[in-house]
């Protein structure tokens, strides 16, 4: 097992991680990079610099990847109005391609020969690592703890600092009964008593957003500004995509906007109960289809509903980095030139609701679409041409006995 | 003109499918025979029986069809968690091959030649109507007067009642100033202010749901009981479908549930603004796919949603009466065998959110989903082999040079 | 009708189109403007000249259109390894887009206000013309002389013709008892005992190909190199898309390669009974699928041959240009980048088949896929992660009690 | 490893099974049971008892499968037109399931808890005969040997064999230099010089067909009738399915028909040369389509179109025993019901080209079909309103400046 020489971690500055660390030098003999990055989870990356220093790590990478996480990888996924499942919004899905790039690279830059990570054998996130990883970097070694070692319960996690001197901090909030994962555009909860799918989450769960019943009595209303499929202001206001999301984040959580709660089919094989809250996003996917249900002619708009079950798949299981997701969103993008315009949106108590919507891309021609006169823009008289052709095929198979019903 | 001797003519007794009576009979010098119908649009039916015979019609036929327009179409059409262009649950669409059969069937049964509707040129309906149509009786002749007379404004039609003595109801109502459409499923409001896709709808236009803002300040639990793909029961209580629909509406409603406001695209090509209300149908998706999450297979869920933007377009553009309806159908229909069990809902201002479900068919398997000790019931080492495999024509493509992002 | 003021129109410069000229000079009293394009049909298109010159034309269009239509509507199109209904290389359908274009262009370089084509009202190709012209001028006039006139017969033509002193040449080859349409992608045959799908063609109907019986007894190989998907040499002489499918076209045609007899979907409706030669084109759909068997990731592949159907469809129907066909096109296109390397074909009495191919390109990984040592290149126990992962969702399914049969 | 008790062992009296058979008894002490099919291979099945008996094997399985084969597994795919990567049959993916199948039922009847096959750990077969075995039997035990044991070289193989006493019948036909499987549907060739996809096959590696050049000079035709998509009778004589496989596998590789050399994606990753004769399938083939061409709807004959790559996948991937394979079995099944007539076949060195096709079911309509006078049966003018409807939405974009091109 010594024939890894440097491995680039994904590196939380979290206990489990801070193992990894250590059973990494001792297992392996190799030297640990540390990667930590800011991805809008909400919590300060910096001191893991001194964590990662009192295990022995040299080289130490940490970064605030908020602006090209949300820009490269969270707007391209909202152009196909992706949702896995019907009802999830692949919010730790979206993070991993980003994670999985920047390890490669630094290992890349360190010359290391191997990565690693803190995910578990039994979820999508080791996939999703390590695919990337491997289509980055065809030849890098991939080394999940989680899978080799024997450190299988908590009681044997903490036997393992305490025989290695890493600090556990209980000190600390009480540790949470769920596993969680957070970035800007959502928080993830699983395990504990949502392993009962009968069993509703309890309200103090959740962390980003009050419940509709706590949220204000008044409803919210926003205007999102959108330029080819992306929101670049709010109310007006030029933003960056990462400013964006943070101020749809907050205004959804304040408005009680974005819990779900499902049953998933993980890509590993088996079902598992999730708690999600994506305040922002929820709002955006809304949204954007308001600003489509405009300025997208209707077939292009039936064949990205009919490709998004597919890219979500792609993005859930994975696959960020393949030509398959390159090939639909060279599809998708290509549809996304005259998504401009403006989308007013309510919020209120849970609810985000389209308000209005208008652009000057609109295809809405309120000359032809009204029901008053419409001053010879519309002769309908071709309705029966074109009722009676399409009935044609229909037609000749009934008169030739077969049954339609 | 007069080759043709009787019409059946969907009759709501209102002023236009009245003015639609006597302009058959003028125009073709034929009988007309009426055809109403009870699918729940909360109107009586009984009085168009006085209305059509003083109009001269001798062969009036008044049916209560609620119970075969849920079982029939709204069921089966909900297996497939259909929505339309992502928002719209096609309750006028569901509603129309009912109607179009039974015209069809009473043509036959009086030895009709013609059918006759009420549906304009520019809309969806006289394309479902007539596809339908067409469909069940290739030889059948079809009558759209709006399509072919020159009552184009209120006036004219007017004018053409005082000059052949219809009553016209002053006394009734105020006009909306919308044109609705109903039955069990949903309302439809498009036309008025409406047709400004910026300006949102007033408060006073919905007439099943209250507002969010108004619906109480408690939520409503309710337990929805499936068997193979349907509702059977509400807390614990069997009932008919129309029942269950019918009581989910009431219960969507006052808790503000179901409101819609889309622009959507008509297969006679142009964009329109419709509002819409789906309390029940609302509650019934949600809880559908939460039956579905715990007991379909992964892959078949998958192809489930690939299909259903299909599905929805056929039924949304009028071919329920074809073969690729009931091709589709085949597919989703043998999915459904398992698809039984309990899902918990909870109603609340306006959001129909997943409480919890259970399943004697329950995929969901707690002992391999943990994160705690499974006792060997997944093997942890399994998943590198599966990620390698996965990964390896990345591998090969990357290593042979090709750029993967 | 005299409304019209300048009509281009799409003119062969045979009988039919001749008549159409004097009857939109008659009819619309309005000036005639015609188009000829050489497509590769292989018919002089020069004579055309004078015919419209004694029809009293005075704007005569005359273009060789080849380069552009192989090189920008065919090249394209087998990208995608187009079929139609499993069997057609759509020969007609892909040039009526370019005839479509250069209609419209020409009408508005000379300021005509409406367009006029020779296609019957049964058929695609009006629908294909029309979808064309309306998509780049939404308000040009259409005039589709075979939907408006009485000339039903061929009787009552010849008769106009006698009327209008339009000489008709008798002296020319016996008049083709089919209704025949060519370009440089191939010819096509309907009518006349095609009408009847249980008779075989006739030998001597076909014109661009030997029987298989007739072709020669000895092989004839080739090698085509390819270049981001398209040809650009044969046997490694460079040529322009058009000199190569000339040249394939006459190789194939020698070898009696590319004749098909299929009973097809028109989209007005009807099924009908089509012969087709596309020597060329039957080679290239071969030989594109080999190129890209090398070069083409699986799942890219897959998701390509899952989107053909409707591509296929889109360009069947008449939907060049529309935007689901720049969309599937973006898609198509982006997998097309390393689509390149050399293909041999054996080209023998009907056969086309494949006798090698290689790309500096190539995903083909001899040290992977050999049945020898490998030398660790590919590790077999990693299939049964692989296995026992894929199969997890079925094993807990029937550990349930689903049957699985 | 000693925890089986019984393993039946998919047995083919070969060199390579035999050595298995020892394998397993001395490595897993357990008692081997096995099971030898007669799918069509060509060779005789019963010898293998003799061999079995030496080896120690005291429950002898030994069936005549074909009839089931082709019946239940090979009929029901060419409902679909399945074709894998636009070019492969499926011939050795279609037998697997039957083989996992029998070899479960087998297991459960003899109180076995493993089974075993001699597919190697680079192979799609594996993957089949797991996941089915898996599917149909969750608890089982899968042995592997190719993927467990040291005998990575024919020398090893040989040295075991003279070991154990396992005689090596050298007086046989020289081995050869390819990989094979055949069944009645196809036989397959991998390895060898086939491992250079530049190189082209040797004529005499192929074993069931002349070449086109050596195949008679003049055709031989052939009628197939159709029941609800199946094949019932050749030249009107009622036959059952396996002796229709039988007999056009000999017509078809009498005149040269059916041979196949391409380069596909394995389910496990990497590229690999095939080459197959399948020359009954490709006779099936090219009839469905043809009588398809005339009894089925378009639209659903499209949707078959569009679904059958997904079901080529799935099969091809080793999934016949899956939620996902019965679904879409349904949707193609339901279109079945009206495949009924007769296709003429025309066979000629290589070629199986469709002569004809009749059927009482038959959806072509000459009335309308017809270039002559049709006596009204269709309204051309009906397709002015058809034409202008469905360019609509392409209007209403162009007037808005959007580019069409």
């Amino acid at each position: 097992m010594s024939d890894v020489k440097k491995v680039v971690l994904a590196y939380s500055g979290g206990l489990d991680t801070s193992v990894i660390v250590k059973w990494l030098q001792e297992t392996y003999d190799c030297e640990v990079v540390t990667f930590t990055a800011d991805i809008g989870q909400g919590e300060e990356v910096e001191p893991a610099r001194a964590k990662a220093e009192a295990l022995g790590v040299k080289e130490i990478h940490i970064e605030d990847l908020r602006e090209e996480f949300v820009r490269d990888y969270v707007y391209p996924m909202f152009r196909a109005n992706t949702i896995y499942e019907g009802e999830y919004l692949l919010g730790t899905s979206i993070a991993r391609p980003l994670i999985a790039r920047r390890l490669i690279e630094i290992a890349n830059q360190t010359g290391a020969d191997a990565i690693s990570h803190g995910a578990t054998g039994k979820g999508n996130d080791q996939v999703r690592f390590e695919l990337g990883a491997y289509a980055l970097k065809p030849g890098v070694k991939v080394i999940a703890p989680w899978r080799e070692w024997d450190l299988t319960s908590r009681e044997k996690l903490m036997g393992y600092c305490q025989q290695h001197d890493i600090p556990v901090d209980f000190s600390s909030k009480k540790k949470s009964p769920y596993s969680m994962d957070a970035n800007l555009l959502h928080i993830s909860y699983e395990g504990g008593i949502l392993e009962d799918p009968w069993a509703e989450a309890e309200e103090d769960m959740w962390r980003w957003s009050v419940s509709p019943e706590a949220a204000p009595d008044t409803p919210t209303y926003i205007e999102l500004t959108y330029e080819k499929g992306d929101i670049v202001a709010i109310d007006g206001v030029p933003m960056k995509p990462h400013d964006i999301l943070e101020k749809l984040n907050r205004l959804g959580g304040d408005n009680g906007i974005g819990r779900l709660d499902i049953v998933e089919n993980r890509y590993v094989g088996m079902k598992s109960r999730g708690c999600y809250e994506t305040p922002g996003g929820t709002i955006m996917l809304r949204a954007h289809r308001a600003i489509e249900s405009l300025t997208l002619d209707r077939e292009e708009a039936h064949l990205k509903d009919e490709l998004m079950p597919k890219y979500a798949e792609v993005i859930y299981n994975g696959y960020w980095w393949s030509p398959e997701r390159r090939m639909l969103q060279a599809a998708i993008d290509e549809t996304q030139k005259n998504v401009s315009g403006v989308v007013r949106m309510k919020l209120y108590k849970g609810n985000a609701t389209v308000a209005g919507r208008r652009s000057d891309q609109s295809l809405f021609d309120e000359s032809i679409a009204t029901f008053e006169d419409d001053a010879g823009a519309y002769d309908q008289k071709d309705a029966e041409g074109f009722i009676k052709l399409n009935a044609l095929r229909l037609r000749i198979a009934a008169g030739k006995g077969r049954k339609q019903d």
